[in-house]
């Protein structure tokens, strides 16, 4: 079983409902601009985790379709924002919403995806009152994410960062769509609430691994591989966990380069790399890929009491490629 | 009976409701942002709407105010979006949430808003089945607000446009949340679908009536009165029904002045005075009172179904005072 193989199949399943919500409309300047990013491609890790769940306790993975397509919209929408906010110039290779289509419509663009994720929630086959529930935790979901996003860009202005504030940070923003996609993928598969718990622990474990290698990719990737801009982060003063790792166990003289590198825009090639370096010194990449795999083992370890089934392995192995990807 | 105390009364009521869910919270600088317009006050002609429409088919008014609140937040989180694209200073006489917060807080203090607004959906005492639809409607409402909003961007950046263009765009981006407004009302409120139909037409009618009055205060207000930037629209190129209607009946000499200073930011206090004078010239602002008062008139036509009481008289009141309004 190639873990790989294992999300493509399934991100094809889910591109071809996707697209059922995507068709185009009046003004066609809009529907474009929400398009752009859902149809760029990715890895679809958040519908393959909810038809995952699903497959797992052994529900219907057609059933909750509707619901994997809510969370790639949300988390969409999510992204064209946040890259107008941290004035990101590349997603997934291509150039940002905003950059293509101007501010305004990026903008709007979000909104729209956000109005049609909700959309798509209606469509899930469950029943009215199931759905009021469902509906409710993706509603606080979207408040975590913008808490989370709030937080995030707070930290950029602030010298030192705890580990907790970050650890909350990244729950909010990045864990808690995982959290919700092991959550309802188990909820409309008919899973016990044995189940259910189990895979939302997953879920949230998984997101919390998966961001955190995150943050360690966009220091080792190339732009190429990665699709996104690099120096970004530092130059943004992104309170990354390698980054408040490392401001924490620096000495003086390091500490003083990272407080003025990070975070100024006009940051050169070489002010990067010297970052860089320090954040080797320091051991916090090191540190960040050792909490990423904690994070993935534990999430691992919640699968336990699943019963085996082919889906559960792709959720083991998908806890690897977590914390192994190079992109 | 008088329009103001009864609209202010109503208004006191949702004020109170309305701050349950503007609770503080973390991090406090996105809750801030976010309660920033909501807490300046405003007429809250949408709750009121909503809350006539329900007690006019004799319904408890208490009912409808989750309804109230998810609609007021959904106005005022377009509204902080609006600002942003429209690069507007002020809104109710208080800074724009980007100019207080910042554009990134601002972004995010809309999309939390948005969130808000189905959170308060969530708290309707009907069935789940009758929420589901509700909710439904609510969604098609904010993809018609985002639609809308993008056809006045657009129409601000071309030369002529349509009277029946004009019209689709205000459908959208005003009239839809007015309809949405009175439909629920009237639904939560146990109406007939006689009574249901009569009140989401009002609703409809008293929005078109509404945007267009609107976009005659902006040119014939004083600052201070409305609370927004004077020939900020000009400025902008916004295509009103007064600009729509001079552009097709005006001379050569006045349409190449139109087109000159309509969408040039820095056009002087001087330029903005001739082209109100050229909008005066054609019977531009006249026609536009017109269109209002025609469309007030229709919706107290519809309201003839409903058997009388007090609601359905503050209805017909505020149809007449959504074209009397000074601000």
């Amino acid at each position: 079983m190639n873990i790989r193989n294992e999300l493509e199949k399934r991100a094809d399943i889910f591109n071809k409902e996707m697209k059922k919500y995507l068709k185009t409309g009046t003004p066609k300047r809009l529907y474009d601009a929400a398009k752009h990013l859902p149809l760029a491609g990715g890895k679809r890790l958040r519908p393959c985790v909810a038809m995952l769940s699903c497959e797992s306790v052994s529900g219907d993975v057609q059933r909750v379709m509707p619901f994997a397509v809510a969370l790639e919209l949300v988390h969409n929408f999510t992204l064209i924002h946040d890259d107008i906010m941290d004035k990101s110039r590349l997603r997934r290779n291509l150039p940002a919403v905003h950059i293509k289509f101007g501010e305004s419509t990026a903008i709007l663009a979000g909104d729209f995806l956000f109005a049609l994720s909700f959309e798509a929630m209606q469509d899930i086959p469950i029943k009215p009152s199931v759905f009021k529930k469902l509906n409710n935790s993706l509603i606080q979901c979207v408040k975590d994410i913008c808490q989370g996003q709030q937080l995030d860009t707070e930290f950029e202005k602030r010298k030192n960062i705890a580990e907790y504030e970050y650890l909350n940070m990244i729950q909010k923003k990045t864990a808690s769509l995982f959290r919700l996609a092991a959550h309802g993928g188990a909820i409309i598969g008919n899973g016990s609430t044995e189940e259910i718990n189990a895979l939302t622990e997953y879920g949230n474990l998984l997101g919390l691994a998966f961001q955190i290698w995150d943050d360690y990719l966009d220091l080792s990737s190339s732009e190429k591989t990665l699709g996104k801009d690099i120096g970004n982060d530092i130059r943004n003063g992104k309170k990354t966990l390698i980054a408040v790792h490392a401001l924490e166990n620096t000495n003086n003289q390091d500490k003083k380069l990272l407080e003025e590198v990070m975070g100024n825009k006009d940051a050169s090639e070489r002010d990067i790399k010297q970052v860089v370096e320090v954040f080797k010194k320091t051991g916090s990449i090191e540190y960040a890929k050792k909490t990423a795999l904690h994070y993935s083992r534990q999430a691992k370890k919640t699968l336990e009491t699943l019963k085996d089934s082919e889906a559960k392995t792709v959720l083991i192995q998908l806890a690897d490629y977590s914390i192994e990807r190079e992109k």
